[in-house]
């Protein structure tokens, strides 16, 4: 870390204010030079935590602009150094002068994500909650926000920090052992219970890194495919289940264009609808680039909506089936306002039956979306792996732990098994970060960031 | 104004952070009621102008995000109101659910300029000066915000003020005539001396009204036509013109996405070129709809750039000099670095020569325009006249004057000049406002607002 103050953006450009913040050891003094205080007293000599009306002022002189000075001293402040938030009015204009200013007087740009590695550099937060702040930042569904929480409350880094523990008081078993190792005769450590502790260890750690894949489905969106025959309904179907959440999108915030995916979110879970752009376009296309279209949908999904305007052969359900034996299958038979006779399907098949033109039974198939995707209740206590970086992290650490285990199965000696649980220890704290986080690994992490977090 | 505390998002969501504005008589108590701060205090006993850090919690006591929220207290806050601002990670989700939390709890959405309309009936701004927030967040150039600022700061609502003591100081002698018009041989009003005065509030008015002009220009932007033959190199000079203050844009600013507009920045002036997409489109598609739409880009443009690579004809010139005739010409001789010849043109056309492709003399050619736009100099203290509607007030304002001013050379009775005069008042009373502006006028004004200023 250098010691530049920074500043940086907030905000995007073109609301009705924008936020500027200003980090660093010169936060407060370079923003008192370019601000002229409404009342008589200096940023320098303001109390931490308080409010200032004035006004910015360029090198002639002129007004740039009234705002709002916020002033926070360290180490009580976001990064844990002195800081300020220049709240102006929300012209690119004003607040590129506004930043120019400040660079001209000393600041420097900030890069992506620098105030949130500034926090977790001077220890106001660990790595692995400084990644839930971006993750917070891009949360879009009640799922993935709690988790986000969850995950800045440092619940994760609470088991880390257990694992951490046991893998420590393992450790330590072990080494008294190697220091008295020319006593033949001593066995400090116990073996048996060397290998309870190591399995309970590898038992968490399989625990973890297997809900990654809930915590990557809740992230990404669960995928699901919409298949079936041309004008079966699929796109009135896709639009019924898209359309509330939109509604709820534009209805929050009138401000923002948005790139509108086809994702729609389930008791606070969000469905990612795959493949969907072409579906929408043309509702015969798939039919003319053949089955193989339909078949790759199938293998990207996690759940399967199979569409059905009537009763299909046993050898096309057989078909299915096979197709998605490890997937979630869902059969929609569609269009009962024009013929509701049932189908006839294997019983462990759920079938839900609607019309998707007028929307009925949407409710019925949502609860059914929501069942197949088989997610745990989520809170803000929740402790679910949801990042990559993690994920690689655990299953390094399991290895080194399996080692270990096999070790004593194998009645290697001390040495050796100390060494394995030292990279595990290790592997495990690459998660949380630590003064030995090499600068790679903090960039590759940080680079992801938006510039002013 | 209704009574109800509202509640919006005053910064487009998709940043760092996201700031939501609450204001009104129950601002504080209901951010309270959502807000559990680190610390001990509750904000309802938390001192004007002060900043808490603390969780927003949803009805079940679940953590929406860790915020900021700053305090202030009435008269001395944007909006005359209690008014707080929570400070929120910048997830359109987050803000969402803290949004839908305050009006859980009592809050109304904010409509659009509502806080900037209720800072106005508060008594913190007159109206332009409420017109000129709005123009402060638009601003895009150096002579915008420089306008904007001025009539922030009050400067137009002092010029308005002084004639509006010149009009009372007339109506005042005039009535003082009336009160005694039965005393025939008394003239209490020297006539000559209403004339001056009558005289010089009309000049005043039609001066303000003919900067509208200029102010309009510098709002929208001067209309730049570029005009010539296929392949003279037209797209290439836009490209020139357009390159510097794009390249100025992208660096502010990397979070948000944004309209790239023909427009370019000239010494803090902003440059429109009319009809340029289908210029950069295709060089030629011009010439194919014919002359006319030249003819029709001459029209719309204040400054027209006519590219030619050798020497036009006597007829060529004499034409465009016809068509142009209430224009600013310039001639741009381009491909000097192919032929650096040099053209004969009549010597009050400004000619500029340079090559486009090389980007050779564009400064030179930048300077030209900018002294074809003949704007005077800006400062935050230039009194301009920017807004349509002060325009058309200012217009009505100076028919009324001038009914007076004929009233007197006519030597009409005071009480018909009296009823002019309060006419007048009451015209130029429109561009501040006051207690008897109409909801509609109001509404009309404040919708081109953004929602949260």
């Amino acid at each position: 870390m250098d010691n530049a103050t920074i500043c940086a953006l907030a905000t995007p450009a073109g609301g009705a204010i924008g936020i500027i913040r200003v980090s660093g050891k010169n936060a407060i003094s370079i923003t008192d030079r370019i601000f002229h205080p409404a009342g008589t007293h200096s940023l320098t000599e303001a109390k931490a935590n308080t409010v200032h009306y004035g006004e910015i002022i360029d090198a002639d002189h002129q007004v740039i602009d009234d705002v709002l000075v916020s002033v926070f001293r360290s180490p009580h402040s976001y990064t844990g150094e002195d800081s300020t938030e220049i709240s102006c009015h929300g012209s690119r204009y004003v607040l590129g002068q506004v930043l120019r200013r400040l660079i001209d007087c000393g600041c420097r740009q900030a890069g992506p994500g620098e105030y949130t590695r500034r926090a977790y550099l001077n220890g106001k937060m660990d790595l692995s909650q400084a990644e839930a702040v971006a993750d917070l930042v891009a949360a879009s569904n009640r799922a993935s926000h709690q988790l986000a929480i969850s995950q800045l409350k440092g619940h994760f880094s609470s088991e880390l920090g257990r694992l951490r523990e046991q893998l420590l008081k393992m450790t330590s078993l072990v080494e008294l052992e190697l220091d008295f190792s020319d006593h033949e005769d001593l066995e400090f450590a116990d073996r048996g219970q060397l290998k309870t502790l190591a399995q309970k260890i590898d038992d968490k750690i399989i625990y973890l890194a297997r809900s990654f894949k809930t915590g990557n489905a809740l992230k990404q969106g669960i995928p699901v495919a919409i298949i079936g025959k041309t004008n079966v309904g699929k796109s009135t179907l896709l639009n019924q289940l898209l359309h509330e959440d939109k509604a709820i999108v534009s209805d929050i915030d009138g401000t923002t264009r948005d790139i509108i995916e086809d994702t729609t979110e389930i008791h606070g879970i969000s469905f990612r609808f795959i493949d969907t752009a072409g579906l929408r376009k043309t509702d015969d296309k798939i039919e003319k680039l053949g089955i193989e279209r339909t078949y790759q949908k199938i293998s990207e999904a996690a759940i399967i909506l199979w569409m059905v305007d009537q009763q299909p052969s046993d050898q096309e359900i057989e078909d299915i089936q096979k197709r998605t034996s490890d997937k979630s299958l869902i059969i929609v038979r569609n269009k009962i306002d024009k013929d509701s006779s049932p189908i006839n399907v294997p019983s462990k098949i759920p079938v839900i039956s609607l019309s998707a033109k007028q929307g009925t039974h949407i409710p019925e198939l949502e609860q059914k979306l929501y069942i197949a995707a088989d997610i745990p209740e989520i809170n803000e206590n929740s402790v679910i792996v949801t990042n990559a970086r993690h994920y690689d992290a655990l299953m390094a650490g399991k290895e080194s732990i399996e080692r270990v285990l096999q070790g004593l199965k194998d009645n290697l000696s001390g040495d050796l098994l100390s060494e394995d649980l030292r990279i595990c220890l290790n592997q495990l704290g690459e998660i949380t970060g630590g003064q030995i986080t090499p600068n790679e690994v903090l960039n590759n992490i940080f680079k992801h960031f938006c510039i002013g977090k």
